[in-house]
């Protein structure tokens, strides 16, 4: 199966940031089938992606903080082999830079053995709290966008 | 096995308030085993409890409109049968008065044979919104106690 | 923001399966920012799915009976206004004709006054108990198949 | 509050087995009363109680490999002040020595205070695969409590 990637990057961009943590699947997170239910890899990717907000900063809470929520736009999971119970996981966690306002952000399931059992993405929009779009960045996330530009982060 | 009985009524004491609902038990709720979960009945409870308070205007929404929340502060369940994936159960509910300042439900998880599948209870303490006890029950809910005590309800 | 289409159809193929369920917004389905939580679409579309593959006899269950598992591969949602808790909303699943090994739904959650909420799709392998891919239709899902075509369902 | 005792433990008998770990709140278990869901705790209790279990080569799958499973007959829980989002928690889980055939755990979440934030309780029973109850317990599961009442895990 080839590699599947959710976003490109243009040339002069920032790599993504990253970051893993690592969870192991709960009995009641397992099926009739033996197997994680589908559904529960939402909050796999939660898990990471809520780790690499506040490791810089730029997690929900911080833009609440800032008078702005950041709800889910759209959510994609590929599901490549399934997770089973008792046994750990790593969930990474990559962010990648965009002149949108916007937050990107893809998601790799793997085992102790580096093989991937996974892949997803969401994007998540800006919102301030009259539920109004933000076309721009608000100034506290494009400054940390500046820093991360510039190499500074 | 004997009938359980959670909360013991005293005379004079109106009649329990009841309502029922029903629900499917979901693939995603079903363990391993393939029986459902046994943290979900806490679920399967609450759409009984909500489905009597609102019915009555004494529900978790009628309660913060006031003023006030209603957290649980016990619940207990007996598993008597498992439940099924695919199967419709009837949930029952059933409020008790009592002088107190608090909410005493038991509920009952029955199949279409009538045959019962789980007991269990919550009891909710009433507080304001600066998280203090309250010791009697908040106007609006005794005169609600008041019409039940008089068979006005 | 425009109709999103996840299947295409080809010319000569019979028209989508449909199937419609009903389903309330559970209290801890909610999440601190007062709505829906994002993972939790997926027993939504599942409601709906499961709904449509017993109507018809094609569902999780009806495969396992002939020896097949229909693991999903691939999940999509797209948010476009948010759930509210309590409030009753409708999930239309549609099952697309496809000549692959594999079963094509897609969704739509609708409220009362038939607003779209959200969209997605899930798209399901056909393994067997070996966990063989399989390339072909199994024979009682091609014989399915073929009365859908000749529009004798 | 006075202390709950769930278990009476009977003079001779040995001390109770322990077994602690540690869970973070997770955004999609908090409730829109912004507090950890009351039905969650389930999950909590099942971590302490899956680790004490496999530590002691007594937990369920190891039930299972000798031909029995161990379903849960009655769950309490005593919320005594509520978990908050994001922070991370002790689960103290004790298993009890008991003459009968089952397996009587007691629960405890504390924060990094050492303030305890609710505390519980499972009973669970012993049923061989055609679903009847034992009397006695099995025998590897009797090997290990002479171990226990002789000192010797």
């Amino acid at each position: 199966m080839k590699r599947i990637e959710y976003f490109t990057r243009c040339a002069g961009e920032p790599a993504p940031l990253e970051k893993s943590v690592r969870r192991v699947v709960r009995f009641n997170e397992v099926d009739p089938m033996n197997i994680m239910w589908h559904g529960h890899y939402a909050s796999f990717f939660e898990d990471a992606r809520i780790a690499l907000g506040d490791a810089y900063g730029i997690g929900y809470q911080d833009f609440y903080r800032h008078g702005f929520i950041i709800p889910v736009r759209r959510m994609q999971i590929d599901y490549l082999s399934p997770l089973q119970f008792g046994r750990e996981y790593e969930i990474k966690a990559r962010l990648f830079y965009t002149e949108a306002a916007r937050l990107d952000y893809d998601f790799t399931v793997l085992d102790e053995t580096g093989s991937v059992h996974a892949r997803g993405c969401t994007v998540q929009l800006i919102l301030d709290k009259e539920q109004n779009l933000l076309l721009a960045k608000p100034a506290f996330f494009e400054a940390f966008c500046q820093k991360w530009r510039g190499g500074k982060l």
